[in-house]
């Protein structure tokens, strides 16, 4: 509503401006930043036309003690074949796992019985490459992801051969635990994203030292909300996203508050992040804790020992949450990042939703590609979001008062926000300020809602040319 | 997901296709065509800085009998003072009022206290130019709507002197009830449109016939969710819109019965469109009947006569999808217009969601944009929507099966729908005949859920290089 008369009569040109270039948000790690007891590596088996293109990658857990995994999906109603066999696995064998496959290129989706049985043969090819199960109760041990195109059948043959290529006593075999075997596995989780997304953290609980890893892709269709398994073995909120994530960590976690710790992060992390507002029928995070930095610790465990879990779960949150960013930053299309914050809300809930549809909002994602204060924008989007009830009277909603609410640009730089809305009266904004802030690649947008003391935080990218091109012109 | 490799790596420069020429959608219209009893003009009152656009619309009605008023307004959380000011007014007449005036280029949005004042300022000076009241509990009778940019104050002394130039005895008076009249009223309604939004209908009720005639403006925010006025006189269902819309009758109907059918048949029209998914503060549809049609029969009303009632909303109903169908079809950037439906549905609710989140894709948007037949992207978006709860076990949601849904696009030839997903199983599409469906402006979606028989009708457009441009270069 903010521009009049700005209609297009004819064919014209515009110029589409180069993505920043995402290449330094790789980075390289010394192999002693791993987790120990993982093996990895990516391969080209041929679902990516391109000869050089990384499509399968492999994850093993070498440890000696028994390997948890927990996991989040998509809760989209068509729910790929993978998501459905990596689910059954993981509730069947109560949160335990030892390796991870996932191919890029064809997401294996709307697939029918034949995405269902390639998915199983990829899990049982990848079960070979596992020393014995010492848990006769575990048929299966590998959790299976794919991305790409959907309504396509693998290229399965092609697939197999490349796992089975990757057999202990295989010529072929490059399954290794050093930072390049860690960054061929980032690399075939790639689709549209420009960069592999690996990163690590090391952290300590009761004075041993553990490692966590992992790797994620994006970069289109995402607006993940993502829940744990359908048939709960945990407790914890039922949460929703697309995008494949990876995190491994030598610390032993057992299944039950691995489940739950995972949970809480991908609510705070993948659950707060948009590209395009779409939701995936692929979204999978995964986690595995294979115990391999100390032979003797007891696995940290909720009720046992919360103190240790706290910590464990606020630095799987700290590692979800920079996993989440990189796919934000290497979005479809996006020059900005930007970091959308309510404070003063009733609930986190109407925080989170707040936040969300400013970051989905067209208007809104146009502004920031044009580096326009659209704070009108912003508003709009604020106030077009119903509330939750009232805690005293659950047949009314809470109502936002415009006369309480403020909004501002925050700078990157640390210096102080621009105020471009003060209780609901707008300010006499410094253009020139405002300009050198939403010049930059990353800034935040705060709106304070004035009704509470809950506040989320949500990042997303703008909308720009190029996302019209990738995603529009593509059969052009 | 659909396409990989696809980034930019440096600066490039795309064509943005001409919009196709929306001109030919406005026609002319016989001045008989027109209810009887209004006089209306647009003027240039001096909000917009182009010195020959429209800017202010007046519409008076000289009806000698009492003359019913309707609204529904948005139900943004951010409600601009027109929005307030109207809703005060028709609450406060218990549905009656005789005059609307409308000004472009500003919409009188968060601008506090002045707003209000400024807004009051239209009213009382449209007030003036009616024949005294008859009813002397009317202190106003003017209901008033505003369009533009956000968070600036009108220029309301222009406003006021554009207004009074329409006394009855000022030379400059050009109120009249001609075409040329009710097109000058629709011109000044106009910001982004490419062309002003007129139609006319004639009924029959029991013998006698009504005419009913409108306007309406997009072209951008526009994702309506409206509702009656705050304190409801009238019974029916609360609903939620960023579009400015006028529908006029020669018809005598109940206040109650005209807000009863306004709601119903907003929810099926301007609550059904999309063009980007943004929710205005300052939605409004207004609907007057001023009883000039037939000086002695008795106002239709719902409990007095439900059958002329339920002639008259179908009426209703049916114009106001004309109307609203107008706004998409004038979308920012569109060169699509696509009838999104959504059938056998558990029930309405889920129906309209669905058709909703289909028409606000991002993804989606761009594959119509591109012309691409992608049946993935409407199925995320299908199955991102959480369902109703069941009717027998609340705690419960329904869920889609997706073994039962089938998506096809339906040509806008009349010749048979291309159906390219069959309960689950993806179709071998022929790709020419899908080319030559989505090359066309118009054509349909439909998705069949195969859970009931429930259905919903929206209608969006594409999302194109233009939408960008116009959104987010509009500083350069």
């Amino acid at each position: 509503m903010s521009h009049l008369f700005k209609r297009l009569s004819s064919t014209a040109t515009v110029t589409i401006k180069a993505t920043p270039s995402k290449a330094h948000h790789h980075v390289p790690l010394p192999s002693s930043a791993f987790p120990a007891g993982y093996l990895l590596t990516g391969l080209h088996a041929g679902v990516k036309k391109n000869p050089g293109a990384l499509d399968v990658g492999l994850i093993l857990s070498t440890s000696q003690r028994p390997t948890s995994a927990a996991a989040c999906f998509t809760r989209n109603a068509f729910k790929a074949a993978p998501v459905l066999v990596s689910d059954q696995i993981i509730t069947q064998n109560a949160g335990r796992a030892r390796a991870v496959v996932v191919n890029s290129g064809c997401a294996n989706a709307v697939t029918g019985r034949q995405g269902i049985d390639d998915a199983w043969a990829m899990v049982r090819a990848t079960d070979a490459l596992l020393p014995p199960s010492t848990n006769p109760k575990h048929a299966h041990e590998t959790l299976v992801m794919s991305t790409g195109v959907i309504g396509q059948n693998l290229p399965i043959a092609n697939i197999l051969a490349g796992i089975q290529s990757q057999a202990q006593n295989s010529p072929s075999n490059s399954l290794a635990p050093d930072f390049a075997a860690w960054e061929r596995a980032a690399r075939a989780f790639m689709t549209t994203d420009t960069f592999p997304k690996l990163r690590a953290r090391t952290f300590s609980i009761g004075g041993v030292q553990y490692r966590m890893a992992g790797m994620d892709k994006g970069a289109g269709m995402i607006h993940p909300d993502m829940g744990p398994a359908s048939t709960s073995f945990a407790s914890g909120q039922q949460l929703h996203a697309t995008l494949l994530g990876c995190i491994l960590t030598d610390a032993a976690v057992s299944p039950r508050s691995l489940q739950s710790a995972l949970t809480y992060a991908v609510e705070r992390s993948f659950n707060s992040i948009s590209v395009d507002g779409d939701m995936s029928t692929n979204d999978t995070i995964l986690v595995l804790a294979n115990g391999a930095a100390a032979a003797e610790s007891r696995e940290i465990d909720e009720e046992t020992d919360s103190q240790a879990y706290e910590v464990f779960k606020k630095e799987l949150t700290e590692f979800a949450v920079d996993l989440a960013k990189l796919v934000v930053r290497d979005g479809e299309g996006a020059t900005k990042f930007v970091t959308v914050t309510v404070k003063g809300a009733p609930t986190y809930k109407d925080a989170h939703s707040i936040a969300s549809r400013i970051s989905t909002s067209a208007l809104v994602k146009t502004a920031l590609y044009g580096e326009d204060a659209n704070w009108g924008r912003i508003l709009a989007a604020t106030g077009s979001i119903p509330l939750s009830p009232l805690p005293t009277s659950p047949s009314e909603a809470s109502q936002i008062d415009p006369t309480k609410v403020s909004v501002s640009f925050v700078p990157s730089d640390g210096s102080a926000p621009l105020l471009v809305l003060v209780r609901g009266e707008p300010e006499n904004v410094d253009e020139v300020r405002a300009k050198a802030i939403l010049e930059q690649e990353d800034f935040g947008v705060l709106v304070e809602l004035g009704m509470g003391t809950e506040e989320a935080t949500y990042w997303t990218c703008d909308f720009s040319y190029e996302y019209v091109r990738i995603n529009g012109d593509y059969r052009s």
